[in-house]
């Protein structure tokens, strides 16, 4: 058995540090590990199979001999460092948003286009979380069905923002109850008891960039370039997992009973729906998951063939960690390194 | 003037109390107050225009000489006593579901079918707080464009369940900090940095009763049995605000700026929509507030005439304390007590 070079760029982070414990759990056959971050974060120490690495700063030679480079360091460090790792002879998985709706760059949920891997040009794109659970959940039916429309709305996480959003809903809450003042550093307003319907900056159509990554990444991911999605993006208070109300209408009619059938045999679903017992996903208890988890399948009341459900799944790994390892099995199973 | 004896039946719950600030707040020209609640929490005193009043246990002799009887104690509270309220020659306003969908009882949002008060046979109905806020929101666009289907998700506060539920998110998020566990004993899951898509109980059709509320509330007040509404309703750890993404399709064409210029004259609503200020409505800014806040106005992706919106009111004001006072300040004005 072969065993590879591995670098993260961005370990430091809310999605690097999950990546290393995914690396781990699933057992990756992982030779040398480097973790790399910005120079602000170089010299932190972080544990993995047991073993304490300090993290580099990273620079071109952080990227020599490395089999695959694992980014989740923000678009611009990706735009940066992504062609010097490829040229470097790495595989870049990239976390962020820079190259995934480019042509000649992959945009890759292994339960859904696996096989498009096999084009990459040195940079596969591991796509929007919001995207990837709700791919998941939808692409089942789709292949069975034919999905013509989706309506979304999120309740998402403030993990998704990354490690500082984490420590804003913490400190703002506990600020609460002391009575004391506390100024958000990550998010664009207060987290602790409200919503924020504004999640990454905002477009001139009035959409979100989060938003209209929903509805261009899915046609990609899915190969489904009719597919509209409507989606509403909005933070809540919750620290990991996302949630998301979908409506779909499908050309094909399709009871509750037979989605739930095909979701049941989906790769990487989970269906929990049984709601005479109080049984339908929440985002405690799927923090720490891999798969997506779908609940609440009912018949829509508006459209003739229309399903509406709720999809939940965690964002840090099924959303973003666990998606980029997928892919780095990919390439390992496919024999693309 | 005339002034008016008023009662209110659950006085010391979330709605209660609010209905008094209320009363004080819109200087409703009371002469008598008289406070009412279970045997359980008589004897507890509260405040109205500085003065303490005690709390009277419930008895067909407390409706005695009362001219309007707001109640909001539950539903099997109201099934039992308003009836005895009305015999008493009260008129009752109801804020529990009781009687929101009987033929003879009209079921009132004073910005939409104020009308409708004037053929009361003794009771009213306040409807369901997310209910409200969105018939609110969407009826002048109805009038003016022809509103044909409604999908909506809802974040909701834990207010909207009761003080009981204050106290449970309130408590367990304490108890998260401390380490410890807390058992929620109004809402049926955790809602401490968590959201619970499950409000009210579940109905055979796999929607739950609160989802149905939406459904069936907004014909009934908006006089359109032909709107066909599409809910999902999810408590959110929030304590005060509903927060709703409502997406229209309406028979004509409308623009985003016809649709703020329709909402900027509408009765009850304040625009407030400038994303690219960071400008949207969010419940900790609505709170305490008594009108419904429109933003995040926007063309939708899937309808030919669609609109997209983000709608938040204070439940417990406009959602249920307010609108039952307005509905009081109809009956005064129209002179039917």
């Amino acid at each position: 058995m072969r065993y590879y070079n591995i670098a993260i760029l961005g370990a430091t982070g809310a999605v690097g540090q999950t990546m290393l414990r995914v690396l781990e759990e699933r057992n990756f056959p992982v030779d040398e590990i480097r973790l790399l971050a910005s120079p602000k974060s170089a010299g932190q120490e972080l544990e993995y199979m047991g073993v304490k690495y300090k993290v580099q700063a990273v620079s071109p030679e952080a990227f020599e001999g490395i089999d695959i480079a694992l980014f989740s360091a923000g678009g611009s460090r990706s735009k940066e460092w992504a062609p010097v790792a490829v040229e470097k002879g790495a595989v870049v998985i990239d976390n962020s948003s820079a190259f995934r709706m480019d042509d000649d760059v992959p945009l890759v949920v292994p339960e859904v286009n696996p096989e498009d891997v096999k084009w990459h040009k040195g940079i596969i794109a591991n796509p929007n979380c919001s995207t990837i659970q709700m791919v998941v959940a939808i692409n089942p039916i789709h292949r069975a069905k034919k999905i013509k429309n989706v309506f979304v709305s999120t309740y998402q996480a403030v993990s998704g923002a990354g490690a500082t959003a984490i420590k804003d809903l913490e400190e703002e809450t506990k600020a609460y109850f002391e009575g004391k003042y506390y100024y958000p550093e990550a998010l664009p307003a207060h987290i602790a008891f409200n919503v924020i319907p504004h999640i990454d900056v905002f477009l001139d159509n009035d959409y979100t960039k989060e938003e209209m990554k929903m509805v261009n990444e899915t046609r990609k991911i899915m190969h489904a370039p009719d597919i509209k999605v409507s989606p509403t993006c909005v933070r809540v208070p919750v620290f990991y997992g996302h949630s998301e109300t979908v409506v779909i209408e499908t050309e094909e009619p399709v009871t509750p009973e037979e989605a739930r059938e095909i979701l049941r045999s989906a790769p990487g679903v989970i269906v929990e729906d049984d709601p005479s017992n109080n049984v339908y996903p929440m985002p405690i208890d799927v923090a720490g998951k891999d798969e997506v988890f779908v609940g609440r399948i009912r018949k829509d009341f508006i459209f003739e063939n229309g399903l509406s459900m709720w999809v939940v799944a965690d964002n840090l790994r099924k959303g973003a960690a666990t998606n980029a390892v997928q892919i780095a099995e990919l390439l390992v199973e496919y024999e693309l390194i």
